[in-house]
């Protein structure tokens, strides 16, 4: 079974630290690449981290505060240099568009490649990006700006065959694709050979979730629900609770309890604020509440 | 004497590299900050190294590459973050201003403290900034957009009263700055003591050359004669001089060339291309040219 990578490349706040850049991470899922938004410093990290860019294709930004998008003309104008001629695609609110291009025609009027901006509303549940293995859904989220989350889930896979039931049926190389997706194979004479006797049940499709920023939004829960990993903001501990109020933002407290409503399987902690020297405050608080619980950290790779 | 300190955030070039970002260094003379280009992750680095920027109130930006400027609207939100209140100037080719703004009002629209562009003409050798200590004077470069370097001079200073003479005459306090000034001294009676029997010499005023991204250009020599220290591009080593002369930089060797025509009493280079693991080739060809020469390193704090 191909696992999901998550490489978080910032998981700081607002005010970058020695340990934390601002948001960012890579996702790597049915061999394709996707960054989740794009704070300052994400094309250093990539670069720190030797990582290949090259499957990269479409970015999707949570909402347009600074630490979430700051970083995007770097990268473009560093794909530039780098010679990239693969389409890049940006999903983000409309504004972004609106903003970016005077930039981009002023320092990156060069690039080989195409930049296409796709419109979100980060008010709606909806299907924002779908290719043959995967679908990309938003999330709305409660924040001072317009701002959505991303759930990402793999289409159903094909069945697992039982290579000596192939061989003992003899069914032909042209059956094998229908078998894997299910039908019963019916051989020359017309005998029908149910498919639970060929097949193994397919993995259960990866489902992964970025919430982030948000205050504490119960309304999410059933978009999330049983996902298979969820990385959600926890900007502050419980000691913080007025401030996450006011500025929508989350306690590890309240994340770890919208984890445990939606009964996910693994929560990656992350956006923290600066003021805390080391996040053992905010681990311990998550974790009384949902055990499955770790901290996120900046060039660490995660995998499910 | 008050030493001159040269801290470089950043001395890559368009590719940040694991060890080198783009192009950012901070200059600490006669109490003041100011910051030399604003490459992305300037705000990072300064964070980073626990930099305190309250003093920091001018920026000179050489010229309008992303990796000399993308980093300007993190640190600007950043300051907003953290609540400054005094004015910041920014100095820069006007297109600068124009591109930036929109990013300001949408992103910084409630910074509490006000944001002054001033317009460089980067052909001319002008004075930019001057205020009771030092000035400052663009220089004009070659290179593939409008460029300039920057040249920090400090004012005469104050010779150094000699405290056995100044008892012996029993000079009044009032008197004291009018004899630091050169001034000679006339007691109640009337007796001329000639200042030199006071004083000894002033220090000599400190000069600092900024000077990136440029090709070889002996024009800029008699601007930077003598200065006590120059900082200057060496993107290349001398395998690379076609390309260095096609996209109008330095090799390690026409950097040492142009100290040696100055008489600089210390040069610093910077600016590498990333193609480099290490810069030891770089050292070794400026080395062979001009003795007095360091390698310039990021989060490394240089004083003259």
């Amino acid at each position: 079974m191909e696992n999901v990578r998550l490489t978080i490349l910032g998981c700081g706040s607002a005010l970058p630290t020695r340990r934390n850049f601002p948001s960012a991470q890579l996702l790597e899922m049915r061999g394709k690449q996707f960054l989740l938004d794009c704070g300052e410093g994400t094309q250093i990290r990539l670069r720190q981290m030797k990582i290949s860019d090259t499957r990269l294709g479409h970015i999707f930004i949570s909402h347009l505060h600074g630490d979430h998008c700051f970083g995007l003309i770097g990268l473009i104008s560093t794909f530039g240099m780098l010679n990239r001629t693969a389409d890049l695609h940006i999903h983000a609110h409309p504004d972004l568009e609106r903003l970016l291009k005077p930039f981009i025609e002023y320092f990156c009027s060069d690039v080989p490649f195409k930049i296409l901006f796709h419109p979100i509303n980060p008010s709606k549940h909806a299907l924002v990006y779908e290719d043959r293995s995967l679908s990309v859904w938003s999330i709305p989220l409660k924040h001072r700006v317009p701002t959505c989350g991303y759930l990402f889930e793999e289409k159903p896979k094909e069945r697992h065959i039982i290579r000596e039931m192939i061989d003992f049926y003899r069914v032909p190389v042209a059956w094998m694709r229908r078998i894997k997706q299910g039908e019963d194979y019916v051989t020359e004479e017309g005998e029908r050979v149910p498919n639970q006797r060929l097949t193994t049940a397919a993995d259960p499709p990866k489902r992964f979730a970025y919430c982030s920023d948000t205050a504490y939004n119960e309304q999410m829960v059933p978009l999330i629900a049983g996902v298979d990993c969820l990385y959600h903001e926890a900007t502050f501990a419980e000691s913080e609770l007025v401030r996450a109020g006011k500025t929508l933002h989350c306690t590890a407290r309240q994340t770890a309890e919208i984890a445990r409503l939606a009964g996910v399987k693994k929560l990656i902690l992350g956006h923290y604020s600066a003021r805390y020297p080391d996040h053992q405050m905010i681990y311990e608080e998550a974790k009384a509440v949902f055990p499955h619980v770790v901290l996120g950290e900046d060039m660490k790779t995660y995998e499910f």
